[in-house]
Parts: C-alpha cells; structure tokens; sequence
C-alpha cells in the first residue's frame, strides 16, 4: 500500500488545517507579493521540527525550539523578506511578538505558536506592517496555496504536495500535506529552506520526532544548490489526529507506511527546491553505489551533486566527465581508482579506472534533459545513496549580486 | 632583512637555472599558444614537492612522487591541455615517456625528471605531439616567462617572480624564483594549480621539504577559487646549491630568512592565482582573529572565502554581510553570536552580534575595490588566520560550463 498523490493537494489538504497570507510590504520589491501567513490546526498538535546546523541561529529558530519542548503546538505563524537572524535581543522580542499576535487573534496561548522567517540577515522586522498583517490575515481550508506562495523568495514556483494513506481496515484514510521554499543557501544538515507538514494522522510524539528526522535526513538533506546553510533552516510538522486512527508509534507496520508517506512528501518537496534552484535549468541526480558505508555514499553523492565544476559542466551540457570523477575523489570518499565505473544514464564513460571512447552526442542529449541522471559504481561494498542538485548558471550569480539591493 | 623583489625575476633567475617552451599542439583551441616546457639546472638538485590530496591522482603526480624518494632532481617537464588524470596504465606509460625523452635529451636519468599535466581529464596525452615537441624545445636562462606562459589553461596571466635574500656576512646572496597556474578548481589542501620553484641556496633535502609544506599551507592551502580541487595539484621546489651559502638546516636563522622568503614567493603566486580566479574581478580577503585555535581560524576563513553567497555578493558590491556570519557559521568554528564583530575594512558591519547602522555608500565604495578586506573577530581566543578567494562572476559559468567544448 503505497501513498496516492492528492490532485492540487497543500499543506492545507489534511483535516482540520486552515491557513492564509497576505501582503504586510516586507518585502521591498514589487507589489502584491505575499510576505506574511499563518498555518492553524483546529485541534492542538502533536508537533516536532527540525532546525538549521548552524552555528547561527535566527532568533524564530531558537524560540520554535523553545516551545517546541512539549511536542505541542496548534499554529505557526511565517514571513519572507526578512530572515530575523543576526538581529540580537530585540530579534527575539520581534519573534516573541510574532507568536504572541498570532496566538490572540486565534485565541491560543503564545507558547503554542511556532514562528518561522526567511529573507535578509542582519534586518530587524519591521513590527507595525507585521501587528497589521497578521490583523488581516483570513484563515481558510483553501488557504494552503496562499501560504505556499507567501513563503517563498527567491523561488520561481510555490511547492506544495499531499498525499493520502489507507491504513487499512477498521484505520481508514490518513493525509500528509507540505509546503517548502528553498532557491539559495541550498546545502545537506539543513538547507536556507522553510518546510511545513501537516497530517490529520494520530502519532506518538516520540515516533513523529524520529520519522521526521529520518524523512529530512533522506530529503532536504540530500540536496544542495550552493553549499550555504542559513540560520533560518527549519522543517515542522504538526500532526492533529482527527483521523482518529490507532497512535502510530514506532515499529508498527502502518508506523512504517506513515514514515514511507511522510518521506516521499518530503523527496517530493527536496526535489523541486533543487530543481527550482537559483538560476536553475536542470536536476542533476547524483548516486553513490558500492561504496563502503551508507555514510560515504551519503557524503560522496552530495559532495558530487554540490562540486561548481561539475554544476557548469552540466549547465553548458559539456560531458566533461573528470570533474564527477576529481568532485568524487576530494569527498574523502573511500575509492580505488582502478575499481571505478561512471555512468551519464546508461551510457558508461569510465569502466575500472579507464576512460572509454563514448557517443559525445548522445552525451550531449543525456545532458540536454531536465532531469540529468549521474551514476558512479565505486564497487568496494554494498552502500548507496542518492543525491539532488541543480546546474549553475549565469543567472545565479546575477540574482546573488544584487539580493539586498 | 627580507626579501627583495627582482624586477622581472622569473623561476630562471636563480643561478644556473634554464627553461623553454613550444606549442606542441595539445591544446585545441586557437594556435601560437605554448602548451609544453622544460625547466633544467645545470647540477643536480635537492627537490621536495607537495601534491594533491585527492584520492584520484594523476600519473605525472604518482611519478613525481616516485621520483622525489631520494629528495633529488634536476629538471621538470610539463605540459598543459591535458591533465593525464584518469587515464589508467597507458596514462602513466605516457607520463614515463615524458620524462624519459626529456632525461635523453637533456643527458640526464629519467629518474631526475618530474613531471606535470594540467587540463581535461580523462583524455589520453597525444604522445607523438610531445615527442616532437619536447625535441624542439629550446633551453635558456630567459626561459622561465615562456615557461610561465606554457603552463597557463584558462588562467588569463601567468604568474611569476623572484625575490634575492642577503643571507649576510660570508654567505652572500641566495635568489628564489616561482611560476605558478590557477584559475579553476582552486581550493585549500592544493587546488589546481602547478607550482614550480627554483632557488640557487644549499638547502638540507629535510629542511626544504618542512619549508615547502609549511610555505604552501600559508599559501596555496588558503586559497579558494570554487572548492573543487583537482587529482594534478603540485608544487615542487628544486635546489641547487650554486649559491654555495652554507647548507641551510632547520633551526637556524638564515634557514628562518629562506623560510620567510620562500613563503613570501609562495603568497605572491597564491594571491595571484586568487585573484586571477576564473572570471574573477576582485581579490577577497578574509581575516578570522580571536579563535580559539589557528585551525578553527584557517578553516572559518577559507570556508568565508568559498562561500558562492559571499563571492556573489561581492562581486555586485552588495552589503549583504549576513551571507558573512552565516557562512561561519556552518563552518563547524566554535563562536558565541553576541560576541562576534565583523569589519569591512574599517567600517563596522556588526558589534557583538548586533547589526550596526552604516553608511551603505562606503560600504559600497570598499566593496568595488579591487581588493576587499573583510575581517571577523571572534572574541573567543588568540588565534587568527587569513583566506584569499575571488567574487563569483556569471563569466565563471561560461568559462566553465564549455570547458572541453
């Protein structure tokens, strides 16, 4: 029993979540941009994040692990233009405010508000357009695509997905909905990226900790787009039970159907902030296979998938294979050269160490789709793993040298 | 006493040194443009190198390792449009001829020649083109700036120089020449680059292998163009004695003056490759002060230097500092937010983690030079360290993204 893609589905799609977004003018550019949004749950939440590895940590991030310590909450309340990082004490009383706003106006206590920021580092909130924002926001079971939107910065496209789960007999149906927004400052251990989940499924919080872990580490953790992390990098999910399903807990069957649901949003959601990378034009899917441990194929893959040389090689669609081979061998990856298989697709282009004479056009048309599969067979073990990426185009630098100006 | 730079000084102006070049055809594009030369001394040297510690490793480097056991050399042949990396048996075949035709030609053991490749990867060296060339070469004490020439790929000057040391009373003067190429797949623990030192000092084979790792890991080990680095990195010094100073040994002051000048050479060679980073329009410095240790500042400066969000930012003279802190912030260096200050040159960006008020002209102004200095102080500890990188151009892309088209 696999999970089935809900048509037009949003994080909104669950249960019992409400949501919406408007324009409060924080961000600077343009008009009729969203900026500001609020996700509610009509029932409190079994609730669980995970957060940037950054030494540096916005002030939201450091109060959602606060009031996080429950494993409670009912809502979270995000804006873009303005990341809240690197702002000091009154960061943390921007944040606070945050909470507590939207907490009145839906009649909840602060401590079960989340809060999440993403744009500009170094900028304090501007307060008054925040306080009449939040005023104006109209929640909605619809509302999910509007917050989708209202998240994102750099980003081409709003990312939002949901799925549905039949738990089986006497179970019934559970829904799992996300939204992202990614674009920069895109690496493993917590991309620039903001993810939000919700399910109508009832799960221990100990078991929703752990699966939302594992779903990050097998998701946005296996992305890259430029080797940045933020300060901002959160991922939440809020689980409502009004499924009324039996608790999943951990090592149940329909535990481990949940956990398979939860990750495939997540890849879903990982996969379209590569591909909707800053200035992107292409996938780039890196596999690791046969390396020693899951580890090193872990890190190869990303290291690979992360490397500028290969990222332009790909953009200009030029089978300049070294570089997979020179990326692969600064990971620390264990490897013997002479072991060594490289494929583009099914097209070999390195067998044991030895260059083999290839079809450049065919190279070329492999390179040429949006989606650019990359295989390299280190043949010491039995580990793999699976990474994502984007090329790197001109229009990267062009959006990153003008971002605060 | 320090070094004095020599006008005009090259990797030959060191006593008894001489070098030519040809264009023997490996390169495909264009024409008149060197791609192969030789450097010879006139007595046998003692010689050291440091090579890349990636895993993959090209022949010419796994023979020049071979060749350096007994610390002794007397020439070098190199050749740029094809790295010899990945090319298997029949690569290090091709690096062995190498060397043996120029040990023939010039009446020497093919054991006392290294060698070096630099270029695509994964192609084999077109053998019949090198023997023609390396017969055509013509040897001469002027050589070295068509050396310098003939090692270049995309860098778009080379890079040489040559600094006389007045080791005092009874010892007379010793002169240090260099070349070096860069430009791509720059990053610390060697990036791609070829080094090639001279000096006219006896030197003790133990003393000028430590001086040569230590100078280089002041140097070329913080530099940063892309972070990829490359399986053909090497930097190799020969020595040969014909200044007759007394032997220069570790622990002695003018060992100390050697050492100094030696590095000095080195920085010279590392900024230029930096600042000559492809596509690059600007030489950034990052200064990290008050670690608690020169390795956490090392690698929180190079990892500031590599960052693609700060290269970008730069290179629009945007005050994005944030990208700044952030960037430190993943690189794994113990640090305290609220104690953290950040300086454009003079100007003050951040103060104990709080963003400051500045005057966004000025910081403008220092971010248009041609060389911008952006120093982090930790307030933790004593150690500090310094990294040079270059801005992220769209021109990076294109360079890149047609390598070997």
């Amino acid at each position: 029993m696999s999970a089935e893609v809900i048509h037009g589905g949003t994080i909104t799609s669950p249960q019992g979540f409400i949501a919406g977004a408007t324009y409060a003018g924080i961000k600077s550019k343009g008009d009729n941009l969203l900026d500001l949004g609020i996700l509610c749950s009509e029932v409190p939440c079994i609730a669980a994040g995970v957060f940037t590895t950054n030494k540096i940590r916005a002030a939201p991030v450091l109060l959602c692990q606060r009031n996080l310590k429950g494993s409670q909450a009912q809502a979270i309340v995000v804006n873009s233009g303005c990341a809240n990082a690197c702002t000091g004490q009154q960061g943390m009383a921007g944040a606070e405010q945050m909470t507590a706003l939207t907490a009145r106006n839906l009649g909840l206590l602060p401590e079960e508000v989340l809060v999440a920021s993403t744009g500009v580092i170094g900028k304090q909130l501007p307060m008054q357009k925040i306080r009449d924002g939040i005023e104006s926001i109209v929640l909605s079971p619809e509302g999910g695509h509007t917050l989708a939107k209202a998240i994102i910065t750099t980003d081409t496209l709003p990312k939002e997905i949901a799925v549905k789960v039949n738990l089986g007999q006497n179970e019934g149906e559970i829904i799992i909905g996300g939204i992202a927004k990614g674009a920069g400052m895109i690496h493993p251990d917590m991309a620039t990226l903001l993810c939000f989940l919700t399910t109508d499924a009832a799960v221990s919080p100990a078991f929703l900790k752990k699966a939302l872990q594992r779903a990050v580490d097998a998701s946005f953790n296996m992305i890259t787009v430029d080797g940045d992390t933020s300060p901002n990098d959160s991922a939440i999910i809020l689980a409502n039970g009004l499924a009324a399903n039996k608790v999943l807990k951990e090592g149940s069957s329909r535990a481990k159907e949940f956990e398979e649901a939860l990750t495939e949003v997540c890849l879903f959601l990982a996969k379209s902030i590569a591909r909707d990378g800053e200035g992107a034009t292409k996938l780039i899917q890196i596999t690791v296979e046969g390396a020693l441990t899951i580890a090193q194929a872990r890190s190869g893959a990303r290291i690979v998938a992360g490397s500028p040389l290969v990222k332009s090689a790909v953009h200009g669609s030029d089978p300049n294979w070294g570089r997979i081979i020179a990326a692969l061998g600064r990971s620390g990856v264990d490897m013997e050269e002479t072991k060594v298989d490289l494929y583009l697709d099914s097209l070999c282009l390195m067998k044991e160490g030895r260059p083999l004479p290839f079809d450049q056009a065919r190279a070329r048309s492999i390179l040429d789709r949006a989606g650019v599969p990359i295989r390299i067979c280190l043949n010491l073990g039995d580990a793999s793993a699976t990474a994502w990426g984007c090329d790197l185009s001109e229009e990267y630098v062009t959006i990153n040298s003008e971002y605060t100006t």
